[in-house]
């Protein structure tokens, strides 16, 4: 693709890892160059450092640096099996760097992450936000649903994140999405969560049933298998859809670092071929949380979590091939 | 269930997540109130730090207090997709406290375990012991079968735990079942092993058969699957049956915290299958055995014991479902 | 001394470890049973697990898990090299548990510990806290000085925590000796700060030397020495003193397991002759906060920890020595 | 097997382990007696402790040293369920030592092996080779093919490792291959490789597949499963073979201590299964490499490591089971 | 400080922590904006992310990126207690970003530092470097040389650095200073060394010492101290002089995370009064090598070795004072 | 010196770094060839990986293969700074191996380590023992004594290890000395302890001192200083004697990897120091125990030990100097 007058200095893809080893260059996510400057169709990769949401084992607000470090390891290819696009072919990627969270102080954070999100949404760039804890998804989709009104949700997690608050007065990483069904950010009839699964009360999945939601548990995943699975989200999630990827979808043998693990969940070779099969979705945001590299010793969280950004990236390259192909066409 | 009269003040339900956050609270298992007042039916967890039986690597020792902290993590709901009963609404379930054990003297400890656990099995209470290495569970059989007879055994391992003391005289985490077996604790014509593999002598595990065991060994269980395999537990285990769980049976990628580990093993969602279909039979106690935190960073075995402990907690209130409801009944 | 008629039962020793191996036994801090029966004089060791006030590295949360988990390793005796008294002879003590707080509600935790607090301060109960991260300090000065007016402050650190909450509204770790200075809480002129060192502002220390409050920097220590510093900190400290110990003043080498380390700090031979030497002040509180155990691998922070609370310990019955002889002679 | 005139001095069967606890003894591959003295037919166990070839995560140096200390855990046993021969009644089996390495001469390493192994090679003795990075296998193929002409390779590994050396001039870590099929030291059209994934350029796979070589991608041999990856193995790799294992092959849950982890590999049943199945190739040399302890806290890499080596070993027995029983026969 | 013309986009201050938060913002050196445009005067905090002349424990080549992150947690003032001037306010320093090594390259990586270097010391910046292994100081000294002739060298070091290379042809970390002095790099009349210790040949040392160097060693300097230390440095090191720190100077205790650690080093305070002690030396360039986080768990080697970066940076802006007034006068 | 006819195939000094690199070679201790030919005068490194006698965190039995491990890390020359002879030219010195202990058979391991020991002593061989937890120097002193009498003994320690069998009936790892007195094995007026801290009943020092013990406590040595405590040590330690250094008298900073730790311990200067001036005792063994590597992530505390017993083997061939020139003449 010819390269856009005038763009040329605010982006550019990742070193080609034959001549910028990957051991050295910018601790950006896969190497990319830094910046601010985005239009339309863009895609802006942010972190969100942020775990003041959090109810067991904080650490995830060093997500961001953790999930950039280890994509480092990553090679700006499309993966060979794939059979997808190369993501920095086809899409303008930059990573814009963090919001400035308040680390202790939650309310305010969720103001600035909003007001973070809002100009990039207005503006048509494509938010795919690394967290942090599961709360930093409710400013996200306040600040997406005001350009696009409400979304579907697809939802990878261990848990519904369904919960009224239950300690206190204030929005947690546990009531992500009842305040944002309530708030009419996602429509729950077309929305649907995977992976569901531990020591819940009956009362909040019924709950979130009754409101609407679609719930596959880890139980009814397993004997589904990916391919229905694919398909009952496919026939859910109509018009612009929101991703929301919690790493406690996945086994903790697979992702030790995170803060709420539940045994009993996602294969890797499972969650990398569901995020795989998103590409016939209409794509509006994406998000992947809860990584906490204190409980990583081997980084391999983080580098189960790079991937499926990555894996992201192709597929959302992949779901905006006609777009891409008019627009190679044009130029 | 109505509370009976007088024993309010000796037990209660673990508190409400919601009110009691999960990061305060007494270090019991799942933060349930400690106590020692107990009577028939009633289950007492019961933590027996001793390592001192292990032959490689040590650390058990530990393993009560992680699977007491790790089960902070859990909520006292059934799981969601079990359809089982919710364990504190039909079972009275006390943190007992540990056993008073000698690091160093391995014979005296088992005296100490069996003393302990004599007057609790005497008295009609389920015994549900927290390793540990795998040699406390010669005692607790001792105490059992004093008051019920020879029991089956349902035991998940990686090893048959079926040698003669290799290196000396003392009974050790190797010899539990082959002492059980002669001392008549256990009828091996209604116990089953499951997961046995890595390098063994074929002759301990011929040895096993040719005594009555009904080895599944890992590649076996492998083929036959979850169901297949339970069919052939609920086949065998008649009678009052005791499950003794050792960690290691699932693979080091899942259950790293543990002294002698073998690969191959089995998946996270198997033995919560497994553990979570033993309902059916008619219960006598439960160990979970051989978690070694200082081999487990991230503390996935612990949460994995935990869970597995919970997951028969939920099973044992299934079984008795029957008696509950006609309690439940009375009063 | 002779136990008390009807205290029997709410307070006891801990184990004598030749009896209770130190391996099992309560997760109370030193095995202490717990206990929530105190009267005027008695001792309340209370966890207050929350960390969202950090600015850096997390985990302070299970800070007192950790330090009761590392005092198991205590033997209740007085250190031989000290020559002070045996405190469980001479000081009822108890485990009070921990303080519900909210994981993610800076502001209503800050009222919940206050809430918790003010009965026992008005009971006479001397509270020794487990934190947590120094921003806990605050509501527990605001139930003292209520009960007892403005305290002197006795207070190890590496950072004077005197900012303005830098990064939003609220109260946070880095600024709790400024609100407590405002509120009257702490009498800057009868307080003093040991330890203060690293990259910090020149107005931040300013600020607290013009209020009133006694400076000793890290590098001022080293050439002041131990007993040097103890006479200055015994000059000014009169009256009814607070103790507020953060494990940041010692040396990373020595404490790792904290949220914002800092290089060049005490070694444990002089936090500990520090401790020690506050014997002849007297005492109204204290805390040690700060110990994020996701961050100390072989838990020596923690164990430092412990023995600094199980030295104040000593220390506190050392400077209660004429009460309790007068008492011992009453009984 | 009688004990052959002249050789019991030389070597002899690692220790029963009910006489020699695992805990102590040398700390050769399974305690084998360390040893030089070979003759054609023997196995020579060799370390290789090297990593300047590494691209990433650095520590396969120290890969021998993990693998013989996690072999200590092996019982000198077949595998009860795998119906293979008791490697150590068949084959002369000895630790050879370490090839005296330089650590930052990479080019000067790679001679030192080929001269370290020219000599065994052409005695006949079979070479096992415990890596170390994947730079060391060309050396190992110069020595063999030198011998043997051309050899087919059996190839596990998320690496297609058949890249021109990208950065510099040097051979590396990732050219292996490309380096070993232009020098003719292995015949691609009797060549596969199992597991190949993650983010490569289309670029390098096409090449390898255009130059013969046989490549079964992760997503392909999640499809075909162990059995048929095995006929094709089977099919395609006739004469004498090198099997070369990759630890990275494996999914980093059940390998996190290597330097390029992949996600989405294979589990540890399936890799066990695949050198289960080698049995009836004609096998030439085998080596295990890139296992990097420092990323392997709970020493689940290396544990699965030796259990490799040493199901290769009993598949080796298995594969000489005509010349043994022949052999037998005769003594 | 006035802004330049023409500079202002090219650098600038750390954000002020208390707007942005430590957790979030660029990952380079204290949050410095990254850039390359330097002039002479500026300071250019180089990395060099190589590792492949290590002799013992890789990891180096992570130094980099573990400074730079550690250092997120400095703030940008003078430290309190050393009347030093604060940096940012009077040096221009940029984070130039990363040389491109090669990893597995030796040679090359030594002539790509030192291309990378010439134009940057030509140019009259002042390089300040994070390694990366030992060996990198030998091509920054050629390019510092080519522009300055030989310089005098201030080195902090528990190895001397000046052995023939032993085990092959090519220069490694151990060899590093016996190149320079070779090649006329350094001048070794006006040289010291402090903190030599170890098991070293007598043969090594004497050398150095014979060729002109003043070797301080471990037990001297304990016997000598900081101050007396310090006046032996000044009387040596006249004319313009490289700062070379090699993090194993200190004791394990300190700094565990280092590749040849050797015991009965120095403590934090006496290398952090060291480094603050060299601000009327004529400053050359600097460098702190051989971090390893892969050996840091608590990250307390990167926080030291990133403290000491800064306390010299300090230092620097404390040696440039009168020309800095003087600048200050004319902007 | 000159080679003995006869012995130059069973021992060998290790090799020279420069040709054998230290990250290839036999895992022995310094890589000296194993052997088990001894004559009288010869030193054997015995290890005895034993810790079932250990109270509180175990892993000791480990210490053996962790000292080794580590001492790869040493160059086999004396310390530059010690003025001290090359144990390597004086000493034969050999790698024996390790006891054949039983891992859960505190009883028989203590019967087979006398054993192992008995003939060795008789023949006049210097036992160098790496344990293991402290029951080990029991036996040990048990077959020296049965040699030579009645032994002085230098007890470097945190604990007297003076303790009657608290918690049963078997000897353990905190009642060496009580027993080694009672048997007559040590002549307390000849012995000295130094370091001894922490939670000490203060019976069980006052009954050391009553009964002869030289106790020096941690708080009295920081007074004393290293050249007034040798002093005290050389005054009493008359006549052959023994030393046994328990890792534990060293600062958990220093030392992190032991099961017991107590704060406010010995500096890495200060023991190194300590055992550099026993050269002027008439040394008869010596023993270096309670190195657990799980609580050892940096492999800091196993370097320290490492080089304490090759700072030991340094001292030895000191004191024998007369000897050895002697013999040096004669040959």
């Amino acid at each position: 693709m010819a390269a856009e007058p005038g763009r040329a200095s605010s982006w550019e893809p990742p070193p080609d890892w034959q001549e910028g080893p990957r051991v050295s260059g910018p601790y950006t996510f896969m190497r990319i160059p830094p910046g601010r400057h985005l239009k339309a169709g863009d895609v802006a990769i942010i972190g969100v450092p942020f775990d003041a949401g959090t109810t067991y084992r904080p650490g995830a607000r060093f997500g961001p640096r953790a999930l950039r470090t280890a994509s480092a390891h990553l090679r700006p290819y499309p993966r060979q099996e794939s059979g997808l696009f190369p993501p920095f072919d086809r899409l303008h990627i930059l990573d814009y760097g963090d919001v400035d969270v308040i680390p202790y102080d939650l309310s305010e954070t969720m103001t600035r992450i909003e007001q973070a999100l809002t100009p990039l949404c207005e503006a048509g760039v494509f938010p795919l936000i690394l967290g942090g804890d599961h709360s930093i998804t409710l400013p996200v989709l306040r600040a997406l649903a005001a350009k696009h009104g409400s979304l579907a949700l697809v939802h990878f997690d261990a848990h519904p994140d369904y919960w009224e608050p239950p300690l206190g007065r204030l929005h947690y990483h546990g009531s992500t999405f009842r305040f944002a069904a309530r708030e009419g950010l996602i429509d729950l009839d077309r929305s649907v969560q995977v992976g569901i699964r531990g020591t819940l009360s009956s009362a909040v999945v019924a709950q979130a049933e009754a409101d609407g939601f679609h719930v596959i548990t880890g139980d009814a995943f397993a004997k589904l298998g990916v391919e229905e699975t694919l398909g009952r989200i496919q026939a859910r999630a109509r018009g612009l859809a929101y991703v929301s990827l919690d790493i406690d979808c996945v086994d903790p043998a697979f992702a030790p670092g995170t803060g709420t693990p539940e045994v009993a969940g996602l294969t890797s070779r499972e969650i990398v071929a569901l995020v795989r099969g998103l590409g016939d979705l209409s794509l509006a945001g994406f998000d992947l949380v809860e990584v906490a590299p204190e409980y990583d010793p081997a980084e391999i969280t983080a580098i189960l979590g790079a991937n499926l950004v990555y894996e992201f990236l192709c597929t959302l390259a992949h779901s905006r091939r006609d777009a891409l192909y008019n627009q190679g066409a044009e130029t």
